[in-house]
């Protein structure tokens, strides 16, 4: 039990942190404590957590917080000394990238990370012209506003951001498919070349390689393929946000990028990267971030600390240690599988979304349209069931599950029959 | 020692992190090990650390690393959910602000904290117009490289920035003073009146209460009274960056605005905030981050985790134990006295600067130009004599010393000691 009321709590909280800080649930979640894939509520209940991605090998994993602790009390300080432990994990991290991409800056988060990034691509083409995606969120800086569609901003869409709307082929046959496919890399062909008519060229695409916020969306083959060959044949630059889709969490490839035939010359990192000590990095070519550090006098204080470093290698330590990344992969099968078999049960299921431990189900009414109620209730009900799951989406229909990366079986099994119970009590199996 | 030469260490660090990560020294000193004030490096030769301002309360400070192993132990998660741990902090936090300095912002660094709070007062201002420093840094974002001017970046200073030549009133009489505040203020009304005529009116100025990276210059009386009120009067925000100045370094004051008859609306925090741990923050009004909250879903993934904010909690409550900011004022009244000495007896030493912690010396030439040379020979030289210090400033001939606060009576003699004899071998004494 916690010393206080949540009610209290609450009431302290809007007094410093304001209303406006975001909460889950009509009634929010006081949380005490957490270990592997289970939460502790201020009144001892435990909930299965399918939602957090950033407690990546599993909160409270005594592996990282040895190493941060033992680091704490030797050394934790910037990089403009020489200390081993930053150039350990940098070795170790770049180990999972093909080439050309062997160099890395650390920052702090994933809005950092795009930042740097962005500013690397601006300067590298001189130009300032972004595409992104019509649904999409890079993170929370003035520049990022202004290349932000997925959520609330007050800043307008940046005269130099095209939006795309990615296609996604889910239940399209090939021919459909590729017919969307061609469409929309049409929209593409005009994107890049209003940015020209206006002056600002293109410096990049960034998108997130599983388009997660947007819903999960599956585009066309080849679409991805073509939209980078086309940037690319502007002058702009490939840049992948893996705050999302990277570390494994896909089972089948260690980096989003890896489901296309695709070399992005920016990969940016944050979330899972120290299972939720404040890291992030932009992964690169040689020849781009010694252009940009020439160029500029890049320093970043905490970033790269032996501390950061240290609760990072933890993390990659552990995936390999657990096999973390073949167990996603598995898993992620196993649920896809009984995905799929909810999908034929219940007509509210009009998809199944997503890859290894990133995964959801798309709601609609009977009439076929989004069904974000539908994703609000059963958000609510299985926390009432006991198992934490968010939704996203354009239309916010689509539930958003994605475990801790240490999920056994047996809790998979959990929360799909908490699933089923719940999508049952919404409306009985057809 | 450690297990690999310096050497090598080198070329992996170049190998991954590029050549251009900025490093210090002729010879970069690698550090294995730090406890208090002190470091040592690969080879086990310690040093006094008189440089690092971010390590606050002491390398390695045992409190830090219980308070975050315990933490990471228990639970680390995202502000979505409930959690004590970041309402205490905040609450300890904002009483050590005056009314109606009532409310904060977490995020995970000082270029986070900076780049919110000229988001929060664009947005309240409705204008892009931004007064700096011509000689300061506000972090590494593309919206903070544009109005960088103390280091080299890419980008040029924005259409929306103007940079204020900030007065220095040191060694004048204060009628001279009062000539250079009232004629620095004219320039102040002409950047302003340039900003509104070409249409990008005046969101706020940004600046450290210190003006550190500029030199630790010391504006006349009532000049940054004067800037704050032409501010205000042209409808914008005044936005104390106190990453440097923050946190009672400064001995006499909490926070460096408290040096003049100054409430700023925003209040940027950084660097010592939790011994080294990302984190940051913007200490705001009510009305502002309200207004803020409304317009913009602001969410900051790692910011106000449980183990951010017990970090920074352990940075307070060690503050308060070992009465970290007496001692700052007592000791900072001690070395400022002996940094006299050094003056009266060095022609080399043409002023002393900063106040509490935060302390350097203006080295000049026989001809009273800047002798950056010296600062930099001098650097070196405290490195071979034990102790690390910097140097700043325009004309980087300001040696920039800030040790960690529990620098001990017997540690300040010893750095004292030193700076003389390597400014004797410098120069024969006067």
């Amino acid at each position: 039990m916690s010393p206080h009321s949540t009610a209290d709590l609450l009431t302290r909280r809007y007094a410093t942190l304001g209303e406006h800080s975001p909460l889950f649930y009509r009634e929010p979640l006081e949380l005490v404590r957490g270990e592997g894939v289970w939460l502790t509520d201020a009144t001892g209940r435990t909930y299965l957590d399918a939602y957090n991605n950033v407690p990546h090998v599993g909160h409270a994993h005594p592996a990282v917080a040895d190493a941060v602790n033992r680091q704490l009390r030797t050394l934790n300080l910037h990089t403009r000394y020489l200390n081993h432990v930053v150039v350990d994990y940098a070795e170790a991290l770049l180990e999972t990238f093909a080439d050309p991409l062997d160099r890395l800056f650390l920052v702090n988060s994933g809005s950092e990370a795009n930042e740097l990034a962005l500013r690397v691509a601006r300067q590298h083409t001189g130009h300032t012209g972004v595409l992104v995606s019509d649904f999409s969120y890079h993170g929370n800086t003035t520049s990022l506003a202004q290349l932000t569609t997925g959520l609330t901003v007050a800043e307008p869409l940046g005269d130099h951001v095209r939006a795309l709307r990615i296609p996604d082929a889910a239940g399209l046959t090939d021919a459909e498919a590729s017919v969307l496919c061609a469409s929309a890399l049409q929209e593409a062909d005009q994107a890049i070349a209003s940015l020209q008519a206006a002056g600002h060229g293109l410096s990049a695409v960034l998108f997130d390689p599983l388009f997660s916020t947007e819903g999960l969306l599956r585009p066309p083959q080849g679409y991805v393929e073509g939209l980078a060959a086309r940037v690319r044949a502007a002058g702009g630059l490939v840049v992948a946000d893996e705050v999302q889709s990277g570390f494994g969490r896909l089972g089948d490839v260690m980096w989003g990028h890896e489901l296309f035939d695709l070399s992005p010359e920016l990969v940016t990192l944050g979330k899972p990267m120290g299972n939720g000590h404040p890291v992030g990095g932009v992964v690169t070519t040689a020849e781009l971030l010694d252009e940009f550090g020439r160029r500029n006098m890049y320093f970043n204080t905490f970033a790269g600390s032996p501390v950061s470093s240290a609760a990072a290698h933890a993390v990659l330590r552990v995936m390999d240690a657990e096999q973390l990344r073949p167990r996603a992969r598995q898993n992620g099968e196993f649920i896809a599988a009984r995905l799929e078999q909810l999908a034929r049960e219940y007509p509210a299921v009009a998809s199944v979304r997503g890859q290894g431990l990133f995964f959801g189900l798309t709601l609609v009414r009977p009439d076929g349209s989004a069904a974000p109620e539908a994703a609000r209730a059963l958000t609510e009900r299985m926390r009432e069931a006991g198992v934490l799951i968010s939704k996203i989406g354009r239309e916010d229909n689509v539930l958003k599950m994605r475990p801790p990366m240490v999920l056994e079986r047996a809790e998979a099994e959990l929360l799909l029959d908490r699933l089923a119970a719940c999508l049952s009590a919404l409306e009985p199996a057809a």
